[in-house]
């Protein structure tokens, strides 16, 4: 491990770090799915805000750095958006490099326009360092392209149940669905998607605690499916024809569904 | 730089290379915006066949390693998909770490199902890395995402010119569509986006080479933009009212035209 690691250093070029903010992707989950100029920029931050859902074997890239918590799902610790802008800014007066880092891709549902807008009203110099966002992690460890040259050339990542029209079969794949399956299957099959559209859902992305689970677009419609699924771990949902062979593969949404009743009745 | 580098490297956490097929995702260009995972697996590797697409500092990081330039970009060097499939069957069965490099992620349009279909039939392990896909270090690089609250909650990718019609303004980013840009722009102010949709165009994501254009669909209709871009520089172009504010800081595309043909008068 030692040697491998030593090979990348010494084969990697340069990189200067200029004092500033970076809002850096953090990538899914896993600590080495960051990219590699966002470890090193990580590695000589001052000082890290982080996101509530960022795992915490992450932070081991800056672990003399001061981290600061921030985001919506931290309970207690909530910090609203406003106030994240707020703590950017005023970190930048005072350290060198300031980390933002965040979940996934920060240009992907992340909200980064309203940190953004705040960073240039101030004058603050900054650089965005992309991450892996979560459904094309997720495709890497489903091993299925959510695009193929026969099924699907189109590829939507959306939050919305309502926006995702049935053309051609293509592939959608929703982010921060979890609360609102059957939301997403009621509308998917009112705007022309058939019954019996291929759905995977996989929770944790390449975490150890990665779970997924198959069924069809009906299935969800029906289920309460939500609850089970953890606490404050996202869920990417992936709907379409593509996904038709690996349902064979993946646990069965409404097997686990009984599971989980006979585990209640037990306990 | 060493210093920040050998933090990067004590911090990080072990990862242990298993004998396989690694499809590894390159990211949009920049050695340094692969993930610390794909950087490690490449130092690792026996064996690596890279895309024609990957810029050469890639492999900068497998300084020592066996190098097979493959696919259809490279001119005289032309493999076909058929060939490449069987290339990493066979070096399979001599070498331990065998590495398939494929520029952005090897999930969205880089035909990952054909070599994933060749390497089960094979019975051969096979892992999927995932790469920042170009669309989002565009994205990165433009300091614009593509989806933001007010104004689109959707971004579809795709490399079809036909396959998206217009629904609440949402964002469209088209992969390997140099060679359609008047196709694209007919069909989708035919679909009902408005004709001053703003459009930004960049070539060489993330590389020193990098150039961004702006423009409205209608200008992209009736110019033949795609010979003001470099011969086989990827391009991608990013549709939606989303980059509305973008097109005051952008090249415009109409004024590169005009210069451009006064370059070629004065040669």
């Amino acid at each position: 491990m030692e040697k491998i690691a030593s090979k990348v250093v010494a084969s990697s070029k340069s990189y200067g770090i200029l004092p500033g903010v970076y809002l850096i992707g953090a990538g899914p989950g896993a600590a080495d799915l960051i990219t590699v100029r966002g470890a090193r920029i990580l590695a000589d931050a001052d000082i890290v805000f982080y996101d509530a859902l960022i795992d915490i074997s992450m932070l081991e890239w800056c672990p003399s750095t001061r981290l600061v918590q921030v985001g919506k799902r931290c309970g207690s610790h909530s910090s609203s958006q406003h106030f994240i802008n707020k703590q950017l800014v005023d970190a930048a007066s005072k350290h060198l490099v300031v980390v933002r880092l965040k979940g996934g891709d920060p240009m992907i549902f992340g909200r980064a326009q309203e940190e953004i807008d705040a960073l240039e009203k101030a004058n603050v110099r900054y650089e965005i360092i992309p991450g892996i966002t979560t459904a094309l992690a997720a495709s890497a460890e489903l091993r299925q392209p959510p695009t193929t040259r026969e099924l699907s050339r189109t590829l939507t990542l959306t939050t919305l149940p309502s926006r995702c029209a049935h053309e051609d079969h293509k592939t959608a794949i929703y982010y921060m669905a979890r609360d609102q399956l059957c939301e997403v299957a009621t509308t998917l099959i009112a705007q022309g998607y058939p019954v019996d559209t291929p759905v995977c859902l996989m929770e944790s992305v390449s975490l150890p605690t990665q779970r997924s689970f198959g069924c069809i677009l009906d299935e969800l419609r029906f289920g309460d499916v939500h609850h089970y699924f953890l606490d404050k771990q996202p869920v990417v949902v992936m709907v379409g024809e593509v996904y038709r062979k690996k349902l064979q593969t993946l646990t069965p949404l409404i097997d686990y569904q009984i599971y989980f009743k006979v585990l209640q009745v037990a306990s």
